[in-house]
C-alpha cells in the first residue's frame, strides 16, 4: 500500500534523472551554473526537515511541544513522571505512617507527618526536625533518599522543562505585547533565544516561590521575615539546617507542595545556567573551526577522495567533522542505509528505487 | 609564512584537477567504477579526523586529555576549578571565622569549625549542628550556599570528570589484565564505552568512600556500624538530618576532605547515569532515523537540488538532519564559509585557492 502510494506520486520522476545536473562538476570554473549547487546547500525546505531541527540534547530540555511528536516515544512521559512520582510519594508516605513511633521529633498528624518527611527526604533538604529513630527506619531513610534523589533529579527536571515550555509563548506574547506577532514569529523568537527564555521564565517562577514562601513562613510559622527567608534559602537549597522549619499543620500541608517545586526550579535555574555557558563555549568553538587556517594536514583529511580539491560537501563533512558535531561512524552507518535503498547501485536514489528496496525488506 | 609552506607541500597539486572525478555522475548505472564514490564516505583518515572525536557534550564530559589539546581553551582548566575553590573556602573560612560568637552549637576550635560549617553548607548537607544565631550570620549561611551550590554544581564536577578520566586507562589495563593490550587497543576500547567505564570507576570510588566513611564514623564519633553507615548515607545524600554528625576535631578534619569528595561523586554517579541513558536513547532515535520508511514527503525534502533523484550526499545530509546531530543553520555557516575561501568560484577548493584566500584576508 505504501508502495503503490509511492509510485504513484513520483511516477513522472524517471529514472534517466539520476544523472544529476547539479552533482556533475562545471566544464569550465567561472561558469555561472555552479551557483544553484553551492546554493542548495542553504535551502531550508519546510516542513519535513523543520520537524528535524530537535536538538537531541543532554537534558532532554528540547523544544515545544508541537516540535517533538516525531521523537516523542524517546522521551518519558509528563503522565509517566506524574505515575512515578505519586507511587513513590505513596509507598514512602505509608512506610513512614507504618513506623511513625520509631520516629522522633516535632509531631502534628500522623499522615501528615509522614508525607512531610517523604518530601524532606526525597528533596534532600533534611531539616532534622523528624529524624528516624531505630535501625529499621534509618536504612528505611536511607533507601528513601537515594531513590527520591533520583527521581527528583532526573525526571522532575523534565517535566519543569516541559512546563517552562508551555509558558515560553506567553512569555514571548507579553513581550512583544505592542507588536503584531503571529504563531510564526513567536516559534521562530523562542527558537533563537531558546535557552535565554527558559532561564528568564525559571528566575520569575522562582522569584515568585521565593516570595509566597517568606511571606507564608513568616506569617504561619510565626517568625520574622528575616527568619522566614533564611528558611525559605536553607530549604529550597536543600540545606535544611533545621534550626527553622515547618512546625505547624498548615506549614507542613504548604511545604508538601512548596519544597518539591522550588527546590526543582533552582536545580533547574543552575542547569540552564549550565545549558547557556555550553551553548556559547559551543558557539565559540564552531566560529574558531569555522575560522582558523587550513594546514596542510587538514587539506589532506578533508580530501577525502584524493583528487587534489575539496568539494564543497567534502568541506561540508571535515568541518562538521571538526566541530564535533558528527563522527565517522554517523556517516558509515548512514552510508550502509544508502546501499540498501540503491538496489541498481547507481550511487544515486530514486524514488522508484526506494519504493523497491523497502518493498523487498518488507517481504524478507 | 604558512602560505608559503601551504604552497611548498602542496605545489603538485594543479588546479585543474578540481574536475573531480568523484564527483561525476557515473555515465552508466551498475558501472564498476562508482564503488570508490560511496566507499570514501567510510574513509577514516588518521590523525586530524580523529582528534575532532571529541563530543561536546552537555556535562563537558569529553574525551582522554590527549584528545582534548585543540579545544582545551573552550573548557575550565583543572587549575583554574582549583583556584576557584580555594578562594572560596578561604573566604568562606574567613568570614565564617569572624563571625563565630553569632554561631551557636557543638564548638570545637575555632578556625576548623569554620571550614567545617563552610563546607557543610557549600555541599548543601547542612546538618544543623553549628547553625546562625544572627541577621547578618543568616544572610552570609544564604549567600553562602547559592554560590557553593554553583561552584560544587557546574565545577566540580569538571573536576571528577577529569580525575576519572585519568583513572580509566589503569581501569581497562586491570580488567584485560591476562590479555596484551598496547595503548591504541586501551583508548578504542575506551572510547567506545566510554560512559560504562566512567560509570564503573565512580561506582568503586563511592564504595571506597562509603566504606572509609563508615568505619571511621564509627570509630572516632563512637557510634555503631549502622549509625555511622546512616550518617554516611545522610551526608553523601546532602539529606544532613543532623542527628548524627561530626562532633570531635578528628571527625571534623575528615568531614572537610570526605564530605566534599563524596557528595560529588554522588552526584556525578546520577550524571552518568544520566548520560548512559540518553547515549542509549539516542542510539535507538539513531537506529529508528535510518530504518524507517522515506514517505514521499521525506524523499522531497531530502532531494535538495529537485532532480528527481538522492544523491549520496544528499541523503548523508538529510538523515543527520533528521538525527538532529545538525541543523540548516549549521551548513548555511560552513557553506559561507566555503564561499569565502572559493575564490575562482569553481565550487572546488584546491590548496592554492585556500592559500591565496588566506593569504588575502591576513592582508585585510
Amino acid at each position: 500500500m505504501d508502495a503503490t502510494k509511492l509510485s504513484l506520486v513520483f511516477k513522472n520522476n524517471a529514472k534517466q534523472h539520476s544523472i544529476s545536473g547539479l552533482l556533475s562538476p562545471p566544464p569550465q570554473p567561472n561558469q555561472k551554473n555552479i551557483a544553484p549547487r553551492r546554493r542548495r546547500y542553504r535551502r531550508c525546505r519546510s516542513a519535513p526537515i523543520l520537524a528535524n531541527f530537535v536538538p537531541p540534547d543532554k537534558n532532554g530540555g528540547g523544544s515545544l511541544p508541537r516540535f517533538k511528536s516525531k521523537y516523542a516515544k524517546f522521551h518519558p512521559s509528563f503522565k509517566q513522571v506524574t505515575i512515578l512520582l505519586a507511587v513513590y510519594l505513596g509507598l514512602g508516605t505509608l512506610c513512614f505512617y507504618l513506623v511513625r513511633h520509631q520516629i522522633k521529633g516535632k509531631k502534628t498528624h500522623g499522615l501528615l507527618d509522614a508525607v512531610y518527611f517523604c518530601v524532606v527526604t526525597m528533596t534532600t533538604v533534611g531539616y532534622g526536625d523528624l529524624v528516624p529513630n531505630s535501625v529499621p527506619t534509618k536504612l528505611l531513610a536511607c533507601a528513601f533518599v537515594f531513590t527520591g534523589m533520583a527521581l527528583c533529579g532526573l525526571i522532575l527536571i523534565k517535566a519543569a522543562d516541559y512546563l517552562v515550555e508551555k509558558q515560553e509563548v506567553h512569555l514571548v506574547k507579553a513581550l512583544h505585547m505592542h507588536q503584531k506577532i503571529g504563531p510564526t514569529d513567536i516559534r521562530n523568537e523562542i527558537e533563537a533565544n531558546r535557552v535565554k527564555y527558559k532561564l528568564l521564565m525559571i528566575l520569575v517562577l522562582l522569584l515568585l516561590l521565593i516570595l509566597v514562601g517568606t511571606i507564608f513562613i513568616a506569617r504561619v510559622e510565626k517568625m520574622g521575615f528575616v527568619d522566614g527567608f533564611y528558611c525559605v534559602c536553607s530549604s529550597i537549597t536543600t540545606l535544611g539546617y533545621g534550626d527553622k522549619s515547618f512546625s505547624t499543620e498548615a506549614g507542613r500541608v504548604f511545604a508538601v507542595f512548596w519544597i518539591p517545586t522550588s527546590t526543582i526550579c533552582v536545580a533547574q535555574l543552575f542547569l540552564y545556567l549550565a545549558e547557556l555557558y555550553t551553548e556559547s563555549r559551543q558557539r565559540s568553538l564552531v566560529k574558531w573551526v569555522l575560522t582558523r587556517r587550513m594546514t596542510p594536514e587538514d587539506f589532506e583529511a578533508a580530501d577525502l577522495d584524493d583528487d587534489g580539491v575539496i568539494s564543497a560537501d567534502e568541506f561540508i563533512i571535515y568541518k562538521l567533522k571538526e566541530m564535533g558535531k558528527i563522527s565517522q561512524e554517523d556517516i558509515s552507518h548512514i552510508m550502509d542505509e544508502f546501499e540498501k535503498l540503491d538496489v541498481d547501485q547507481s550511487g544515486t536514489l530514486s524514488a522508484s528505487e526506494i519504493m523497491r528496496a523497502q518493498a523487498s525488506q518488507t517481504e524478507s
